[in-house]
C-alpha cells in the first residue's frame, strides 16, 4: 500500500486517505452489493463528507460503522455547495485520518458533484481510492445487451418539451455515427414524459433499455425496440430509472 | 423477484436466469472487491458462457464454486466468435437451469463482446441480473475528479501513429465542446506509447488521469495536467491502465 506523507517541520506525519465508498441502491441485504473488504474499511472510518447526513447516518448503521454514530464527523457537500473553501474538508486527512466520501445512492463522484472533492484531494496530494459497490449506470449497461465498447452517459436531458426533443434526436443521431450506447436518467416522476417524448421521436428500430430498481426486489430489465414499446406503457412511475439508447 | 416461463405442452417449465458476474481485476483477496450475495450465486451455478476456460476455472475456484469443477459445463464465447448460432447457448436456461457469463477481467458487457449475448437473452425473453463487481473503468473515473455528470468510453484509439494522433485530438476536441470526460484504453505494452502521443498533442493545461493496477496492491491514481506529465514519464508499461482526459 502507498503511504503519502507530508512534513511538519522535522515531523513526518502520514497522510489519511480519501475513500470513495458505493452506498446500497435499493433495500436489501448490504451485503449482497457492498463486498466485505469495502465494509470493512467503511466501519473503522470516523469522517464522512456526504450529500445528506440522515441518509448517511442510515448507511453507516446498516454498515456496521464501528464508532458510535454520534462519534463520527461529518462536513456536507452536494449541488448547493461553492467550489470554493473545500481545504477545510481534508483537515482530519493532514492529522493521519482518513476519510470517507459517500453519495446518496450508488458509487460517488458518478452522476454527483462529488468530483470536486476528488479533484481537491489530488491538488492537496491527498492518496484517493475507490471502492468497489453497485453502480446502476453500469449495471444496466452490463444489462441492456446495448454497445459496451463504446459508450457515453449524458446525465439529464432538458425538462421543457421542444428542447428535448431537439436533445433526443440528436442523442440519436450520435448513438447511430459514433455507434455509441447512450445513457441518461430523469427525475422519478417525470419517467413516463420522458418515455413518451423518446417514443415518438425516435426511430421504430432504436432500441431503448430501461432498468428499473437495479439491484431491488423488483428490479426490471427490458430492452425492446421503439416499435415494440410504442404497443406497451413501461411500469416506471417514480421508479429509479436508467434509460439507455442503442441501434438495432 | 420475477419468474420466466416457458411452456411446453401442458408442462410449464421455469426458465433458467442470466447472470452477469464480475470478476477480479488484481490478485489478491476475493472477498475485497466481490460482494458476499455475488460470491453466493456464483457458487450455484453449473453452466457457465466464458472468455477462456483456464482463466474461468481459476476464478471460480477462488469463488469457492460449489459443484466439482468437472462438472461444470462451459461455453466459450469471446472476439473470435460469431454473432449467429448463440441460441444453442440457452438451452440449459430452457432446462431450468441459470447461466453466469464470466469476463477475463471485470465486468462482463463492458469492454468486451459480451453484450451480443445478453441481447440474445433479451430476444428469449431470457431474464438478465447483473451482479455488482469491480470495473476499472467505473473505479478510475471516481478516483479521476474528472466529470462523472458526463462521460464517455470509447474503448481503444487507433494504434497507427498519424490515426492516432489525429483521433487524440478529436477525442480532446469532444472533451471540450461536450463537457465530457473521455477514456480509453490500450494493450499494455503499448501504454507509454500512447501516453507520449497524448502529451505531445494535447493542451498543455488539458488534465490526465493514468490509473494503474487498480484494485491491485499497486494501485495508483494520478491526475495531473499535461504540462505536468511532459515532466515525469509515468510507471505504466506493460500495466494495465486506464486513460482519462478532461479539460482544467
Amino acid at each position: 500500500m502507498l503511504i503519502s506523507m507530508s512534513y511538519h517541520g522535522s515531523c513526518v506525519m502520514i497522510k489519511g486517505t480519501l475513500y470513495l465508498i458505493p452506498s446500497i441502491l435499493a433495500e436489501g441485504v448490504i451485503e449482497n452489493v457492498i463486498p466485505a473488504g469495502t465494509l470493512e474499511i467503511i466501519r473503522g472510518l470516523q469522517y464522512f463528507i456526504v450529500e445528506e447526513i440522515r441518509t448517511a447516518r442510515r448507511f453507516l448503521i446498516k454498515a456496521g460503522i464501528s464508532s458510535p454514530i454520534n462519534d463520527l464527523t461529518f462536513f456536507i457537500f452536494n449541488e448547493h455547495s461553492v467550489e470554493t473553501g473545500l481545504e477545510h474538508f481534508f483537515s482530519p486527512a493532514f492529522e493521519g485520518h482518513s476519510i470517507g466520501v459517500l453519495s446518496e445512492a450508488g458509487v460517488p463522484c458518478v452522476a454527483d458533484p462529488g468530483a470536486l472533492i476528488v479533484r481537491k484531494a489530488h491538488d492537496l496530494e491527498i492518496r484517493v481510492v475507490p471502492l468497489t459497490g453497485p453502480s446502476s449506470i453500469l449495471l444496466s449497461l452490463m444489462a441492456s445487451g446495448f454497445n459496451g465498447q463504446n459508450f457515453a452517459f449524458i446525465g439529464y436531458l432538458p425538462s421543457e418539451k421542444n428542447d428535448r426533443n431537439k436533445r433526443i434526436r440528436e442523442v440519436e443521431q450520435k448513438m447511430i455515427i459514433q455507434d455509441q450506447t447512450q445513457i441518461f436518467i430523469e427525475t422519478p416522476y417525470r419517467n413516463l414524459q420522458l418515455f413518451d417524448a423518446i417514443v415518438s421521436v425516435c426511430n421504430p428500430e432504436t432500441m431503448l433499455c430501461l432498468a428499473t430498481n437495479i439491484t431491488g426486489d423488483e428490479e426490471n430489465i427490458v430492452s425492446k425496440p421503439i416499435r415494440v414499446w410504442k404497443t406497451r406503457k413501461p411500469d416506471i412511475h417514480k421508479k429509479n430509472t436508467i434509460f439507455l439508447l442503442y441501434h438495432g
